[in-house]
């Protein structure tokens, strides 16, 4: 079968590999689309680390960083229980980038990381579910600290992340949801998909006490992961800032945070919160298909790295 | 009557002021017992701010920094539903220090700041409860986020506040109590107060990774306030580092905290909090009296005071 392999910085290429084998509690998956993860993909593409401790060897394994799959059920393992033969199945976790990735006809998967979806939806607004199940997982580590429903929130990079958080937060109850960005387009993007307010982070000055009526946001969640982003918020937010982008350098926490401030390490990736977020898909609040911007065959990979590289597209849906 | 001044950093006098008459909703009460709060007390006499954004002016006004105090009502304002003639009470809110403060013979205060206490316990044991009701605070703040039943809780600075987190860490249910401080007799206090372990900080090396098993302790409490201490704990802990002493200065919050650690600055004081401390007083599981290694009249406050500086006093209990 087919995969596309990431062979060494800034060159993918189409490869035959041998198809894999459904194990024990697994089952194989004829891959209908996949969506880019703009952090991986341009990270892995530039040849720069995704985490600190992690570095990259290439050429990278065939089918990576490829995880947003949503696809069909073509053979089931011993022990698998819950799916079925020609069941459309949606990834929510990303079991790991040491094995075949979903960049490819097929992929195996453990039962655990897929959930049934429905036919009549296009496959672009089902292969991110699981950026929408991480994002939900930032969410809940705020609703354990501080209620959502009634405050003021604000959602740091309007990113596909940014877009998934600024339509959770409607599903969360906030009272007034609102979206940073440079760009405009992005901040445009977020107006459209439910923000209230959108604003450039120049808009809005440092208050004076951060933990009086003062601060522009009760609570906040960094879509980022830079330290200037993350600091921004913090000196910014009453409450509580959630870290959903990946945080590779250090933010200062301090006497103007002292009060009140909960400064929330990303959660752990769970079944639950991938369920809440298809429900919201399924019930028509969570639109992931908003946030892709191109369709194209995976075949074209190069060229849609390239407009993820010049903020052309925001996330991709690779069909194969 | 009579108060304590402090009217110059090192110089403390004492002085006849008016005294102080019951408003509406307040009660005079006749002072028995203050126990010093080292950190205001310390500071206050160094001619150091407590915060970074509150200047000191002397003569500070009279009675202040006294907040611990437990003493007699004698006094009763206009609508005041709660308190009568001759009980005994405990302060467990610090108004503010803009007014006559609690090292005098008589100070005014709202009847929502107090507490009554059974007059059988001598007054160091029930002096302290606005500490107690302070480091429950903390507590709350962490069992928000994360359990503090069955897990491995660091204490971090084994001062006053520390012995009573060490106390309170039983209470709520805690796995392991570790405490940690360089000084001997303060590990020595903890280990009675029911600590399970004490360390010196150098003790326990930073884990390589925080997020597993390796680390040392699932929760901490901060209780001294310094950027190394609170490193110290960010850097060993899995969930959540609570802060209770006040952090004037910075810490670094980066990828080694990402995953899953939550830098929980200080909540709310509230009556709630008092009234839990109070009920853990009177059951015997928050022995308050354990912190105050001296007593003496509050005439001899600058000698009390350097007791505190060179820490041969933990906490004194000044009787009017």
């Amino acid at each position: 079968m087919r995969a596309l392999q990431i062979q060494a910085p800034g060159k993918a290429a189409i490869v035959e590999v041998e198809p894999p084998r459904p194990g024990s509690g697994e089952v194989l998956v004829q891959v209908e689309a996949v969506t880019s993860c703009p952090q991986w993909d341009l990270h892995l593409m530039a040849g720069e680390q995704m985490f600190p401790e992690v570095p990259i060897q290439y050429p990278y394994p065939p089918g990576q960083p490829g995880h947003e799959a949503v696809g069909t059920v073509t053979e089931v393992g011993d022990g698998v229980r819950g799916l079925r033969l020609g069941m459309r199945v949606a990834a929510w976790r990303d079991p790991g980038h040491d094995q075949l990735g979903s960049y490819a006809e097929y992929v195996v998967r453990a039962e655990d990381d897929l959930l049934p979806v429905p036919a009549d939806l296009p496959p672009e607004a089902l292969a991110p579910l699981e950026l929408a199940m991480c994002v939900q997982v930032s969410f809940e580590s705020l609703e354990r600290r501080d209620a959502i429903a009634g405050q003021r929130i604000a959602i740091g990079g309007l990113g596909p992340a940014g877009l998934v958080a600024v339509q959770l937060a409607r599903v969360h109850g906030a009272a007034e949801v609102i979206g940073i960005d440079p760009v405009a387009g992005r901040r445009r993007a977020a107006h459209e998909l439910g923000a209230d307010r959108v604003v450039r982070p120049e808009d809005l000055p440092e208050p004076r006490h951060r933990w009086t009526g003062d601060a522009p946001f009760d609570v906040a969640i960094d879509c980022v992961g830079s330290a200037p982003s993350v600091q921004y918020l913090m000196d910014r937010t009453r409450l509580a800032v959630a870290l959903f982008g990946v945080l590779r350098e250090d933010v200062a926490f301090g006497w103007k945070h002292f009060i009140g401030l909960g400064l929330l390490g990303y959660g752990e990736h769970h079944r639950g919160a991938a369920e809440v977020a298809l429900r919201h898909v399924l019930d028509g609040r969570l639109d992931l298909g908003a946030l892709v911007t191109q369709s194209m065959p995976l075949t074209d990979y190069e060229e849609g790295h390239a407009l993820l590289g010049t903020r052309e597209a925001l996330k991709i849906c690779f069909y194969l």
